[in-house]
């Protein structure tokens, strides 16, 4: 029973099988193969637009280099407190913008709204002696395992553009958002002011594979300088591209997405029906915030189920994460249920 | 025929069948897996010594990491005017260690010496005005197709050792060097003084794994947070361990090296016969380096050959570079000598 | 009636004139001057112990290449939310660190103690996913005008040190801090366990000078490379060198600065008299803090007094910051406390 | 006979004075006062165009700051093998630019010409593998001291331009070659094609002033920030204004030039009819390169001569710089030059 996180899992079998075939032959390095152009045919036709497309290897490669792109060196980029670019990225954003000041705001269920930007906004606006607004960076699926509406995603869009801001989206669990939402992937995106938008595909079920995607050529400017100088232009980018292709295939990635998201309900149901228990945030996604009594972490723990502390233990209950993903056995989802009800 | 790069070829069925392997189960991400455990096992037995092993994803990221890791910003760093980290990589070192100085050195066969380090170093011992030497950087087969002995890497080591710096080297093709020189791995590394060494796996048949591997555990300081803060550490790093794993296993490495090195003489044993042609540099690896007289350049273009050219035309010969790699079909080689002698 | 800053004041008398005199002759460039020297002697004689002493010329300088010797590029810096180097310095310690984190803490009277840094630790704690705790850094006199005491300092310094961390200290006013505490500059410093102090001087009577002082000479390593490689190391060093030295001589330095303080407590009592008014901070250095009605705000700009606005108007009162400097005519102070009383 | 620097003199006191007279009373931080819009405004005058003036304290800052402003984080930057840029800042220039490959060239008496980049340009141009091309810097007067002539950086800059680079003139010492050259100040640099100016006046006369001056305001883009963020922007801005606004008035920056380039003359025709020696260099601003007799060196020295050997003794000869300043007394190089052909 491992829902420590979607990243413990391995890669679905047809990416796996693309890799195989993309393997045959002698083919262009540094992504100007067919694949790779597939890949951004196929994610063009997605967001029913034509939008430049960077494969790379991480979620943090992916969002530091698209900050990098949307960010001088001397910009703020708005964000929530909890969100990875503020906390699990080591400041990967701060070394590949070269000195921008990440602004970390609170807001509940790890969403940010216009007003709490608003309110820290006049910090930043005392000319060269504070950094300038550029960047407003939200998380779909968030942290905390909420989705934004695409109303509220518009709503941040209108609030940056008009203040000369652009709006980046770290959708490392974007599939499982979309899949949430059930709306087109454009209404969440571009449509609702989206200029740049991580792509992932890595916890959802690739070996190691996200696409930064910019909706306006124009903003990506030299993202592929910044891609090859930080090491992140793959010579046999083929194999990065064949995962993304077959992600995009058939709908795999909704159908691993759709998944993940009914096992995290199924969680979330299961334990809020426990006694003691209660969930800290809505299920949107494919990740369970709940308070559990001590006890009862102790026996799952025992049990042999992984999971993580998302704060200390408090009034004898602690706040964990438990993460579903594509490849996660329903039937340890069952076992963790009935364990926690035992 | 395609000998533009070996780059261009895909990868071995032992290290495609290795990753479907790694993909069962739910296991630790970021590297606390046992696939990546197993890899430095594997090496420290390889390189008969306890080392540190970092896999990346790319020789631009295990150069650049490395010499971030031996280099403070101020440093300068002495390696050949043609190397890949000073001509390929976008200055992607410089972007690592925040500003060092490359610095090119001339040098015949694409190799460098302790008297090309030693003409120019005075300009760099003048206090805080001029960068401070920190690194020599060799690259291993060179990037003209030419071996590094082992008592030439000592007298580089013994020099830069003594004057505070430390020794790199690039092994992008390391596998390639090893066959040449027929000696233990540690001979031509640790043995020889080299600190720290960009294993390559990605030429020789890998989808896209190397390793950096520091000989002494100390010099390796703060790799690890540096790895993160750039985009390279992955969450399945599973992946890149298991292409390395199988890379190391009954030898593969070392037979795929074999085999695009026997090719590569092959390429240059046939083209020297041919009228009008000279070899630039004796072939020790993979590459051939070559004058081709400008019609036969023609002529084997026209027939479907794709390779560089090194130098614009001169006195009617061009110099080309021809690389085979683990998968070059011996039908090419044959095709081609036949083409140029023709 | 100018209180806006202790910038906008000139140059002490005795500080302008020793540039005249250090203009005579030709003497080594880059710091290698006699001046210079006698600046490091006598701050040594200052602190009671063998410093490191590194003129700079801004504070925003003194801070960052402080700050970028003692923290690694991925390292964490606890400070006050409100700090310079937090808010008003364009993210330059991000700059000069090559993206160190910096994290803002809230503290009453802009202090930071121990439990604050302790309550976030444990966010910095998760290996590389985190920026790792490496310097606590406080302001003194704090942004908001008051003191640290030996003992606050001391218990910092025990917190830090005992976490692998060191401590720095901005001591932009740091002769007003000296001047309300009455101690030794040593009591302060490194008896209470500061590493590094960046000592001002620009504040309080010269044109543009500061000193990073390190009290323990192998933590300041590369500094002198770092300096230069910022562009802050001046060829004719002996006119930032000669302000110190005359701002050292005959207790210039601290006989300035006592006037400030003196004027600052002058208008702080005469203000806190006023119906209405209340200090939001003891004044314990050279600025004051308080509350004014928004009416009295307009009459006093009204009549020609220049200060800034802390925060936006609230209740019908404005926090207001009131700066006096080495040179703020007593006149102004005692016309302001009138007007505000009237 | 102190010839080792210009840097090696103190202050002219006009300078001085001028220090003093901007000491009094309170006015607005960061460059907001009247001193700092006159100096824009003078320099305009001189110009003869409304330029963008930026005031810092080093000729390093200047230049970095002024390519950080030009080139991106992955540009190219083509100058001289032995500028200042390339070889006495320490790498400066790839701090600012956050890792700008410099390109030295090659060529003679300290210049470079628009075929020395193009022989090197192939390798630019490779996409994202190589740096791209951004800027062409210049020296004026070089650092051999020669001139460049208009046509010549006409030249530079139709070549620079035609190929999407801008043109930087280092021009530490601009004055030097402005009255050499006897053209308009115009003449060699905007209209000629020059898009930024390091305009430098610390080597000939101020304590610690520069100016960034860019022709085209549009260029200058976030200069303001850049210089904020690396610590050179100045609370009390007056006091480096107010050594420039000195230095164009009344001519004294042109005087001073006129008269260090009389000396160096008088020293170059001195000892150029001594025996065995050799004028490396025309003289034409404020240096002299010339190869003296090992013996001649030394007797220089054991009188008490000051100077830098340039180059190692070769043939009994040593190349030596001798660099006459504003202040140098006229008496040292009679008797230097007595001494020499004694």
């Amino acid at each position: 029973m491992n829902f420590s996180s979607d990243n413990s899992y391995g890669a679905a079998p047809e990416i796996l099988a693309a890799l195989g075939a993309a393997a045959a032959g002698a083919v262009p390095s540094y992504g100007d193969d067919d694949v790779t152009a597939r890949v951004t045919a196929r994610l063009s036709g997605i967001f029913a637009r034509e939008v430049a497309v960077y494969p790379v290897i991480t979620g943090t490669a992916a969002n530091s280099l698209a900050l990098a792109t949307l960010s001088p060196p001397h910009g703020a980029i708005f964000c929530h407190a909890e969100s990875h670019i503020a906390t699990d990225e080591c400041a990967a954003p701060e070394f590949f913008t070269h000195g921008a000041k990440l602004v970390p705001l609170e807001g509940h269920g790890g969403k940010i709204a216009a007003k709490d930007i608003e309110a820290v906004l006049p910090n930043f606006q005392r000319g060269v002696h504070s950094s300038k607004p550029s960047v407003v960076s939200i998380t779909q699926i968030t942290e905390l395992g909420t989705a934004y509406t695409p109303a509220e995603v518009a709503a941040l869009a209108e609030f940056a553009h008009a203040r000369g801001m652009t709006l980046h989206m770290d959708g490392a669990r974007f599939a499982n958002a979309l899949s949430h939402l059930g709306c087109d992937a454009a209404d969440i995106t571009w449509r609702a002011g989206v200029d740049a938008l991580s792509f992932g595909a890595t916890k959802n079920g690739a070996l190691g594979a996200e696409a930064v995607i910019f909706f306006d050529k124009d903003k990506a400017a030299d993202f592929e300088y910044r891609r090859k100088k930080s090491g992140h232009l793959l010579s046999k980018m083929r194999f990065i591209s064949a995962q993304l292709d077959a992600y995009l295939t058939d709908g795999l990635w909704l159908a691993n997405a759709a998944r993940a998201n009914a096992l995290a309900r199924k969680l979330g149901e299961g334990l809020a029906a426990a006694k003691g228990v209660t969930l800290a945030h809505p299920v949107e996604g494919n990740q369970v915030f709940v308070h559990l009594p001590d006890q009862m972490v102790r026996r799952l723990r025992e049990a042999g189920a992984h999971f993580y502390d998302w704060a200390p233990s408090a009034d004898g209950r602690t706040l964990v994460r438990l993460v579903a993903s594509f490849a996660t056995p329903e039937a340890d989802v069952t076992q963790f249920v009935e364990l926690a009800g035992a």
